[in-house]
């Protein structure tokens, strides 16, 4: 998408054989590409949260592999780096699906082969995700365009975390039928959930929304509930990290809390996904692994001070412990449906598979 | 309460005349007080939330008309004086109650008795308070005794924003059974949501807890229904800024969507409040006025930087607006009960009639 006037991916090589990422770390503030040259670099892209996103973890661990394979494209080298860019985050399956993907494409191949296949496939992952991402959008603007009937003088949809074209390579899930509808002419409005503790929405959904001149309003993460009460939003739509074959959906902590609000209020509430995010060996919510980060990330916080530096806060008394888990499960009972670049389907075993009747599903 | 070692109040009266209040707004991280001389003192110390909290916005109203009886006891001042504090802060019932009953009181005594009497009578309302407070402690004490039983190692206790000893005189509402859980024996830890956008969770919560020594993590308000599907929570307890006749419970916003989680994880809810917060003239909850207070508490914050300095950031674009509006209401369907002086009740019209049969029901 457009930051300024310029067409911007999320990760992209260099013609000096780098991969180029934007730091989302530095964002809303600074607009700064960091170039990745090993897979460490990549590993460390993904732990720090230069990149993040679902989608764009996976991007990024195969571009991890590939600098992998140019360095040294033997078998066990190749593991080596498949371990640790895996062992980065536990919780987004897109991660583990696009290092088996390269796993199955370098396997059959000669070494020799495999560093330029291994770019090959990883550019293929990067363009594929921007069409499935398209594909989202236009059944996501089919869902847009039928509430917005109903709403009547603007379309509030209500967002938590950061699932647009940041989180992505482009288009992003959540948002992409949110540019759509814009684009269309469609009135949206997003409430953007500020998303603590790491505020993706303040810092990441506020700044693309606002590049791209989608109207939105910044919120804390308590508010939304109380929005729905009073009839301000019309549909909630999030992402998702990972969604089990029974459609239940993982994603960043407090999604949960903005579903149970939308069923108690009549608002409909849709998680948008491409294929890559489900795993088809999870039934119950409860068996996805839940990712704990630094407790440091609750009792501290990064802005710009009002002399224009980047400073780091303390928010909590010393003494004072915290708790940084980092996703939660939506059960499937309060998701009206999922969005997928196939179309959209309940929330159930029988949806996805209905969408889907060419991917194995391991659990019955 | 106790502050390393020595007892404060939130609020008392000076040798000098004056009324003395811890400034909330300077804490966890510096112990400062402030002398309120004039009634404009006391509004500001109000609006600007130097003192905030249900009770305590009453007695620091109540201390204010003190103040105005001082400088001229005259009706239309007073009158004038009572409209003052009034604006401050529109959604705490408490504010009104302590005004009309500083104006009972003085209106019928001649002007040159009133200030030795409103002086009198606000020191009263602030003991009153100690003591109800006192009371709610104790009946939640039971309540907590009891889920101790049943909870095995340590009951986990969810708390949202600060109605603990700093939101009352001392005690507090919410946080007065927790005191006296952790001093008698019980195992308590509670889990201190950061209540954004003032973070008074983080700052005040967590400091309080801190001072007496109960063990707490903070989190961020994002967390609290998934530590409930994980069974990390046995019960919520929080404070009410204004409580219908029905039951229905109006607190800081964010309350609703850890209610609605409680609920559908049967985990009891309850709200901690004295008398002086029950709104017998309202029935519904969607009546009751929501304050929007400014959007710069959303969109920038405040703590203490590496070097020690206490420094506001920005958090979000430049470009992009907020909206912050800082209650909400939780239906009294999924309040388990409240925890008054009087007792423990249902969550509905007969429920606080049993307790309160000497109030005035007006909306039947």
């Amino acid at each position: 998408m457009r930051i300024s006037g310029t067409h911007y991916r999320t990760i992209w090589s260099t013609d000096s054989g780098a991969v180029r990422v934007i730091d989302q770390s530095r964002l809303p503030f600074e607009l700064v590409t960091l170039d990745l040259e090993t897979v460490a670099d990549a590993a460390h892209a993904i732990r720090t949260m230069v990149v993040r996103g679902a989608p764009l973890i996976g991007a990024t661990a195969a571009y991890g592999i590939a600098l992998a394979a140019r360095a040294d494209p033997c078998d066990s080298h190749l593991a080596e780096a498949a371990r640790t860019l895996q062992a980065t985050r536990p919780t987004a399956v897109n991660l583990a699906w696009a290092l088996r993907r390269m796993h199955n494409v370098l396997a059959e191949l000669e070494p020799h082969r495999r560093a330029d296949a291994a770019w090959h496939e990883a550019a293929a992952i990067c363009d594929a995700d921007v069409e499935q991402c398209r594909s989202i959008g236009r059944h996501g603007l089919d869902v847009m365009r039928a509430l917005a009937a109903k709403a009547g003088a603007r379309l509030n949809i209500l967002t938590h975390c950061n699932a647009g074209w940041l989180a992505c390579v482009d288009w992003g899930t959540a948002l992409a039928p949110v540019y759509m509808a814009h684009d269309a002419g469609i009135p949206v409005h997003v409430w953007v959930d500020e998303t603590r503790p790491r505020n993706q929405g303040a810092a990441l959904t506020a700044f693309e929304l606002g590049a791209h001149g989608v109207p939105h309003t910044v919120v804390a993460d308590n508010l939304g509930g109380h929005l729905m009460q009073r009839g301000q939003v019309d549909m909630v739509i999030v992402g998702s990290d990972r969604t089990t074959a029974a459609g239940e959906v993982c994603n960043k902590v407090g999604t949960y809390l903005k579903a149970l609000a939308a069923h108690d209020n009549g608002v409909p509430f849709y998680a948008a996904l491409p294929l890559s995010t489900i795993d088809w060996s999870l039934e119950a919510g409860e068996a996805i692994p839940i990712e704990e980060r630094s407790p440091q990330e609750v009792t501290h916080i990064t802005g710009r001070s009002a002399a224009g530096r980047i400073e780091t806060v303390r928010l909590v008394p010393e003494s004072s412990p915290a708790l940084n888990l980092a996703f939660d499960v939506t059960p499937a009972r309060l998701v009206t449906g999922l969005i997928t670049e196939r179309g959209v389907c309940a929330a159930s075993r029988a949806g996805l598979q209905r969408l889907y009747p060419d991917q194995p599903a391991a659990v019955e």
